[in-house]
């Protein structure tokens, strides 16, 4: 099965400032591989036109779909409709559906120009519908553009399922070793090394007072991923090192 | 005084599946803010030589400063070591300062082959030391190689601010303003059309069942914040909107 590859795009000064943290990478990437889409890379970039037209042009051509989070809310700096019309050389204009949707969830003289703002989308835009807050995203060929506010991305992610086609799943388990990364390190290459489809990663944690390490095994096929495990529990069982935890 | 730019590659796995959240974009923008350095980019890439070395390749000649986070520990999956060297065209190999730092913090016989690997590095690197866990990071040219495990990362940057060289720090005032981004919108554009030296963000928020927008302005000079600050509270004043809280 081919796989299948996002880029997102995270666009904001206030995730480079360090202002605020970005979450929606963690959810956009959750709910993408669930479908089975790979998120290949992210990119935290400013407000400012040419950056995000650059870096949209260069993603939308080297992955299957681009998601960029921010930037289409109702203030100057939210420029992101702008900036993708701009990318795909098509009108920036007012969405007639987009237009209505927002006049009917405000009261009556309530839709005023900062609002109307967000109607406005690239040419031909199909809308991503918000379920939370009216404004919609909007999506045009394979870019995906949606709010950077997480609980309203959240909300939002779930309508898109259909117009995304994934490939396999991919699965993830993790086990929780109490150990440190350097006991196991040489046992761990050597898995990795007989197991060449499954993707392993091995990650220390400290918490509730507890040290450990989290290998996660990441692949498309439960069997190969199954293999690693037991492979994990023969050396672990050898090396006399208790599992914390299963996922 | 000119405008010193970082990028930052958060180098891993973890962070494109989704099972972590990156904290450290925002741990190193604030303090790099502070010393006057701005970060201009950030990309997240997956574990793959390529990738970690044409990223590199680029950020190093893009911008004064490059930070990468993760991949210097004893796994497998660690490569960030063996990839700066390569960016660099420099022997992968052992560091002697940094061999005897960690012989030294091991206990005799513990010093083991997957501890021994995190003395490799690229030949001639300087160290940054690792006041919490002994594994140094390191640093070759305008490139510094941070680990991936936010409070290491957190308590190794302290020893780095004598080799950087920053311009003005940044300086960012917040206004908290009791309203909606729509309401404010047509204003705050007037301000920041009469402010361009000043970087202007608004960005809603939902906390402890209050809505809100925090008005963040962010310049080299105090004196072009306070200004836009005295904008903002004569307009407030007009529309009667409470502020909420001051940064």
């Amino acid at each position: 099965m081919k796989k299948v590859n996002a880029g997102i795009l995270i666009i904001g000064n206030e995730i480079l400032s360090g202002r605020t943290k970005d979450t929606n990478t963690s959810t956009l990437a959750i709910w993408l591989n669930s479908i089975g889409i790979n998120v290949a890379e992210v990119r935290v970039i400013p407000d400012i036109e040419k950056t995000i037209i650059d870096n949209l042009n260069i993603f939308r051509s080297t992955y299957d779909y681009v998601f960029t989070t921010g930037g289409i809310g109702p203030t100057h700096d939210d420029i992101t409709a702008q900036s993708v019309s701009k990318a795909f050389g098509v009108n920036y204009e007012v969405h007639k559906e987009a237009f209505k949707i927002l006049e009917d969830y405000y009261k009556p003289g309530q839709f005023n120009k900062g609002r109307q703002k967000m109607a406005w989308m690239p040419a031909n835009a199909n809308l991503i519908l918000n379920p939370t807050s009216g404004a919609p995203g909007f999506n045009v060929e394979n870019v995906f553009s949606l709010p950077g506010v997480p609980s309203i991305l959240k909300a939002m992610i779930g309508g898109l399922k259909n117009k995304l086609v994934g490939g396999a799943p991919i699965i993830s388990k993790t086990i929780g070793l109490n150990t440190v990364e350097s006991e196991i390190a040489s046992y761990i290459t050597q898995i990795q090394n007989k197991n060449k489809e499954v993707q392993i990663g091995s990650y220390p944690f400290f918490k509730s007072g507890k040290v450990g390490v989290s290998i996660v095994m990441r692949s498309e096929n439960e069997i190969l991923i199954d293999k690693c495990v037991k492979q994990i529990e023969d050396f672990i069982k050898i090396k006399n090192i208790k599992i914390l935890n299963n996922e």
